[in-house]
């Protein structure tokens, strides 16, 4: 299938060619530009929910849940499941993409994990296009579901329109979560496992973390699931939705999307500058030789790549 | 204190001097260029750790336990927190450090909490540079230890000698780990917290998973300890230094550090860039507006701000 008719595939709908899309992504090989030109246009539809949280809080089983809720509601889903690549499998791990099979059958639904093989910017880059391959494909609803719990993943989330973090008794606490960044860019926050004990703790202790903070245009409601017990999900969905009205009623949404965008390009900007600067730092031995042996500093040195600084010490 | 105060101070290793320097790195400031160059000639000597691993399996309390065993062996320590910025203490959470107070008036002894507030690699850049101020002031072993478990996190501690992965019992399985490329970097496991339940089937699982990859010149041995009972410790220390011989005896170790180091002058080559690319992004409102009106695609106007592509479509 030659990117052309890939493009044609995913505006479709036709899932072979969607996947094929996502493959591209994960790549992140020449073809990945000619993709991206062709579906561009027929984005910005979708409404996006990111879900991030430690491994082991429940994020695949709460995703199923939501599917199927959105499902009900008569509205298509696409789950983006992000795995690093592991060298090991050389591929995503898919385990527990196997509970999603209740939804294998469906055609209003499309679950994919995706690596970042090739792509240049990691998971950060190769997250967005993915998600505008879905958008193209017209998911009503993209869900971007990442696997660790780190600064790379809340950023990921953090370029949904809407990013629920979930939590569970026992898996860390409030202040552990806050100190890795990602309580701050919680719109909706999710204490599943709500039927073992410590889940009231969790609920308080992460109240009290957000009345730390000043006051905000938006709340982050605190809910409570147990998403194997298929409870609170009416709730989370509603949330969701109060959140997506409070972005759209406020003007919000367009200038979030429009800043997210433009991040985006700087950042595709600075990752094909950082090939020229490998290729240059690979033909000029000398300067990576000066690195190494300490003569000349990786801050001066990246100076000197980037053309504002002479070469001569 | 000016820049070359600051400089000679960490050179003969006065704390206010370094945790000045260290604020430096975190701010990404002019003077961190200066900093760099005045110190990079007396680095290179430190051996350094890396602490990884989810939140609250105890990475803390092992940390203080590895101060405890390198003072006894007469070794200096400098531990370097890294913890993602809060825009809600404007700065790292200092909670746990308090933790490790039993060292705060030993003078062999430094440390830190690190945020990234301007830094424009974010963590992945900022830590090797604050290694570098430790280093320069001539600690022994320097142990960055990361709040979360992620791609940057990971990045972060693959950019030590030796990466020191932590799990405990309940806190996710060895799976989750797997899926968040953290078992790929690890050269050696600790299973904390070994006296809770479950501890056994943690070592089982992780030594299953690694009998999946190839085999490899160093295999990381699985050890198990209870930092809180101070156990262990002695000989996660000695495989530490097992490590440490090995990357000495085969070579590894030079070559390693280059290879961190190149990629580290790319990045920071990269990060310039993208300061240069977001200005002529604000500069040319027109490709702004294209972009955010989905005329021109994001990976196109990557290339034209890169100087690759022409403007007109």
């Amino acid at each position: 299938m030659d990117v052309g008719a890939v493009i044609a595939g995913v505006l479709a709908g036709d899932r072979r060619a969607i996947a094929r899309a996502i493959s591209m992504v994960e790549d992140g090989g020449p073809d990945l530009e000619v993709l991206s030109a062709g579906i561009y246009a027929s984005t910005g539809r979708a409404s996006t929910i990111g879900l991030t949280g430690a491994p082991g809080v429940g994020k695949s089983t709460l995703a199923t849940e939501l599917v199927r809720a959105e499902r009900d509601a008569g509205r298509t889903v696409a789950v983006l499941a992000i795995d690093p690549t592991s060298p090991y499998t050389g591929g995503a791990l898919l385990g527990d993409r196997v509970r999603m099979q209740e939804h294998a059958t469906d055609p209003g639904v499309f679950i994919r994990s995706m690596a970042t093989r090739g792509h240049l910017g990691g998971m950060a880059l190769a997250a967005p296009e993915a998600v505008r391959v879905l958008d193209a494909a017209a998911y009503d609803e993209v869900v971007v579901e990442t696997v660790g719990v780190g600064q790379a993943e809340v950023e990921v989330a953090a370029a949904t329109d809407t990013a629920v973090v979930v939590l569970a008794p026992g898996m860390g606490d409030a202040v552990q979560m806050a100190k890795a960044g990602i309580l701050e860019i919680a719109d909706v926050f999710v204490v599943n496992k709500a039927d073992r004990d410590g889940a009231g703790e969790v609920v308080r202790e992460l109240r009290q973390m957000l009345h730390l903070g000043a006051a905000r245009p938006w709340e982050p409601p605190i809910l409570q699931t147990s998403a194997i017990g298929h409870e609170g999900i009416a709730e989370l969905r509603s949330a969701i939705l109060d959140h997506r009205t409070f972005l759209k009623d406020s003007g919000t949404l367009r200038s979030k999307r429009r800043a997210r965008l433009l991040r985006e390009v700087e950042s595709l900007a600075a990752a094909r500058f950082r090939v020229r600067a490998a290729l240059a730092l690979t033909a000029d031995g000398a300067l990576a030789d000066d690195v190494a042996s300490r003569r000349v500093d990786p801050y001066r040195a990246a100076a000197i790549l980037a053309g504002e600084t002479a070469a001569a010490g």
